[in-house]
């Protein structure tokens, strides 16, 4: 079997995107538009693949890890002289080799995978992937001859008027036979008004060769976009969520407004589930059957159990049970772990603490560093006392407790099972079992005194 | 005046929406779909309506009610068989029947009652609701003959290359004369690639027996929509959305964003209120003059009175003032009762409570089943205890209190008139009128101590 | 030197609009449609501002204020009769004069100049902004002579059947020579089916007096949206937000959703700012480089630091340092002023109070009037009781200070450095320097307290 090479170029500052992060590793959909191009070229399994790094290399090496070699390209010269750095590297090598843009995170793997065997079918020298681009301004057209073969790519501004007319565009992914690019890289001119080595001049070289050129189409223009400043990374970003959001819709997920409901790559969604607007679904996120999430809910690397309904509300990296509700307006930080028909209600924080099975934090308390069993009833303004300024300490409340409204529970503290908490206790020792713990005040109440006051005030 | 019956088909499964759920039920903007078909077909006053269940047919029939009568098809052979399950109830009347599909809950009821009336007025056997496609691929497409009557129904598959220039489609509603509809019923044959019976195939019988068929044209294509999947449940949703925005934004309604901003049907809002993006308002939501929504608000079944300011807040099931400022981050729940003026701050929960005029309960407090008089100010972090963990007890608070910062209010407690509660104080016995009531420990200052033990510590 | 000045009609009722507001003061992103048109007249420096108001003419006046004259249209008969009534003030001087609806915010600066350059130019008795319309169903058409001047302008309903295919339209804002417009009013009549001059019928008048007339197309059609009911109000909202975001974003600014995400004009944002969807950043807030804002904040008059990230939180009127964290739900009320590297948590509510750098209010808090040092950490719960019932006091936490969960600092108090306030403490005293201060009861567990009432209930 051929073997297979890809070639990522990786190493432009992308000017107009006007940033200190370089071009390629700013995100889409949370991931940066390079680490989108690798995964599908890493999915569609080539024998080597080595990136052209230049500006930033340092950081784009190690968001793209050990899958690609690297070159370094110290001055950026255009594509063709990219592409020449990898020659030390492939140079002397039998095989096909797909050069991709690090920044075209929307190029789908099946595109990759279809120009790779359309080439190679073909038997032809090099293979352009073209779109039909409903606006062609500005665009290479590639310019087909009777045989249906690549006669040329022309470049807009070169183009006669009657070549004006194709729509059929240069994306500027390519695969060539690898030899003969490397071959025909080494005639390829930098005699013009950039000065520049460019890729497309290879197209050329090899056609007078006599190599066959041939061109595969994708027919998705979306696909073939290229980010080169912040208004196409946005149109990036509306194009992937929608191409997610649409997978999702007809897996059985409904969203009641995919263009305002923002879900990750990674996230897993069963059949059923309801997606209010204003969502954000992030990372390795699984949300269940029948759960419901949002409206304005945002959900970070959490598993969310079957009909557990989460409005207005901010989790992260936690595990939901089944039949839990949660908001409006609570926020469950990282490592907590709720059980099934738990209730967290509004103004509430969780952190790193277990919930057990048909517990509630109905209102307004601060769960942090604590485990709390079944049954137990956390009252309103209850807060766990995990921290004296240097270290943090745990908090147990055990099955069937009953934590009265605005206790401080002073952790280490364990507040024994089916006890009682008073209202407005700040507890400080253990609990027993089945024991009512108190800590508060007499009230006292002294007669006519605001009457007083006011009397007294106008004198 | 010739009777009028309506038949309309909720018996699919609808596969392609991949659910538990049947396909008529999926709701669009809150409402099951077919109860949207119902709605308008009860709006335009029919004198019988048979109701065609089988899937589900149970849930089907407890959401639709009874002014439908029912016919069960056990077995799903086509619209065709469907139609047929009405022949016991409706087969040997005089009248005009319309057929409906559950799952087009976008035709307009003026559709329904122009289709109607159309087809009366004109004499026909038969009456299609057409419209014209922008894409008419993949549609049946309505032929004319030279008097402008129905020719025939042609299949995308099965048109010729001028028929396929045709953009009037079939949108699947049909008028029918009631007894022809029957008849022609009995000669429509299965025997084709589906092995199904189509209601279409009735067209061409009527027609060969000289009936004339008429098309009504309906001039908004989005109306036709049928929904087979949860992306065409999402685009069924954006465009009834769309309609019921614009009208809002022609009577007297700013709607900044009516893209991002989601009200229900039955929401009534009057002139000069003003919604901001990420709002929902829901049920028999009422909205009166010069109120304020939004940003990121819900709203169910409220009534919102004038001048009245809900921002970053959910509001469910309560009646709400004027001039009453709600938000950000509140939380209204069911059976609230709040007066004019009254203002409701952030990190604020109240349920089933009266506040009166001019009350404030600016921030962090969850007020419950209490009855709250006027001009109270409820301190911050204040709790109405009003669970012991059996039974919820009422907490009241007269006009003029004050009820001091994180006071625990433990029900059921009287806090007389213009009587003081000192903050952190909890408050188990009633307060009379114009009292002070403190219940709280006195401070001692340790000096020192925090040097003593960071010395100690480093020791 | 030409002397320019400007005509601006502001005096419709707007019914369309169905409101109580006067049409001109509607706002587009938070500004009166009015302000919009007379702000950019005022940047292109005219020699004089004359608006004709009618209806809420004090209102309008109000919100122009005193940059411009003004002219009172008792009765409002026309576009004509508007422009007559400056005649008082303009009538007999030498120069150009621009006539503006105060109902097209959209029209730019930039347009406004070039129209009255190219006037000038050209030499024109009158020119017509114009553009090309991509539906001219309905407006007037601009008939250009072989000379590529202006023939005439015809209305939609008088138009030939050639004219009507004509898509270059009268966007209703025009230049004229000052005198000439002046004398040409006189000519003009009501003999009308409405009964009113109108302005247009003033280029009719100049050309009969060979005159020559010129027409400047502006490119995007989008700026000649004149709003007349709330659709077109939500529209301009619409196109003037893609604006405004198109510009930030290539400015340097992530905008991950520039559709919902919603900045007002005069906010600055500097590069390598994320803004997250439901985003809303108002009034002269100034967000710097690599600050992250949203999802689902409202910012309003801040100015917020570099690398400071603020979450579904809502900030007003305040100043927030660098690397500062704010939210989920957090409420930053106007006069704050937060340093460096603080924290402020979920459910916390920050008022009038300076907090130092490096300081912590991590939960459910409210801090007002109050000032607050360095490395302070203010635990969950903690209260500033900043008022009586009748006057606001201020807290003092100085640097180092731990205040434990719960507390209440009742104003006026000062907690003294490095001090540590025991949980559930109610601080009433002054606490010294490194003291520990504790307030509160003392805990009693009642042994199987909860266990004998259980038994007793089920007796």
């Amino acid at each position: 079997m051929t073997k297979r090479y890809a070639i990522i170029l990786a190493a432009g500052q992308g000017t107009r995107m006007k940033s200190k992060l370089y071009k390629v590793l700013h995100p889409v959909l949370g991931r940066p538009m390079v680490q989108h191009v690798m995964g599908h070229i890493q999915s569609i399994h080539v024998d080597e693949i080595v990136t052209i790094v230049g500006h930033g290399s340092d950081k784009v090496m190690e968001h793209i890890g050990n899958d690609s070699q690297y070159v370094m390209q110290e001055e950026q010269l255009g594509t063709g002289h990219a592409v020449m750095q990898a020659e030390k590297l492939l140079g002397n090598k039998e095989g096909t080799t797909i050069v991709v843009c690090g920044d075209t995170p929307l190029i789908r793997k099946e595109t990759f995978q279809n120009l790779l065997d359309y080439h190679e079918k073909e038997g032809a020298k090099a293979t352009i992937l073209t779109s039909r681009a409903p606006d062609p301004t500005g665009y290479g057209r590639v310019i087909r001859n009777d045989a249906n073969e690549v006669e040329r790519i022309v470049e807009h501004k070169d183009a006669t008027e009657q070549e004006l007319q194709v729509d059929e565009i240069n994306t500027g992914t390519y695969c060539f036979d690898n030899k003969s690019l490397f071959d025909a890289l080494e005639h390829i001119s930098n005699d013009n008004a950039q000065g520049e080595y460019y890729l497309p001049d290879v197209i050329e070289i090899l056609k007078k060769d006599a190599g066959k050129i041939s061109a595969y189409m994708t027919p998705d223009f979306d696909e073939t976009l290229g980010i080169n400043n912040r208004v196409a990374l946005a149109q990036a970003e509306k194009i992937l969520k929608e191409r997610i959001n649409h997978t999702h819709m007809l897996n059985g997920v409904t969203i009641i407004d995919p263009e305002n409901t923002y879900i990750q790559p990674d996230v897993q969604i069963e059949q059923d589930v309801v997606i209010h607007p204003g969502s954000i679904i992030k990372g390795a996120s699984i949300i269940k059957s029948n759960a419901e999430i949002g409206p304005h809910s945002e959900i970070t690397d959490c598993t969310v159990g079957e009909h557990t309904v989460i409005t207005q509300s901010v989790a992260k990296n936690s595990i939901i049970g089944e039949h839990v509700q949660i908001g409006p307006f609570a926020h469950i930080r990282p490592e907590a772990s709720i059980d099934d028909e738990v209730k967290i209600g509004n103004f509430v924080e969780v952190k790193k603490t277990q919930i057990g099975k048909n517990s509630k934090v109905s209102h307004l308390s601060y769960i942090g560093d604590a485990n709390i069993g079944k049954h137990v009833n956390i009252g309103c303004g209850t807060i766990t006392v995990n921290y004296d300024g240097q270290n943090k300490y745990q908090t147990t409340i055990e099955d069937g407790a009953f934590v009265g409204c605005n206790s401080n529970l002073v952790a280490p503290v364990i507040i024994g099972e089916n006890s009682f908490v008073a209202a407005g206790s700040t507890i400080t020792d253990d609990i027993p079992k089945d024991a009512l713990s108190i800590a508060r005040a007499r009230q006292t109440n002294k007669s006519d005194y605001v009457k007083k006051i006011k009397t007294r005030k106008k004198d």
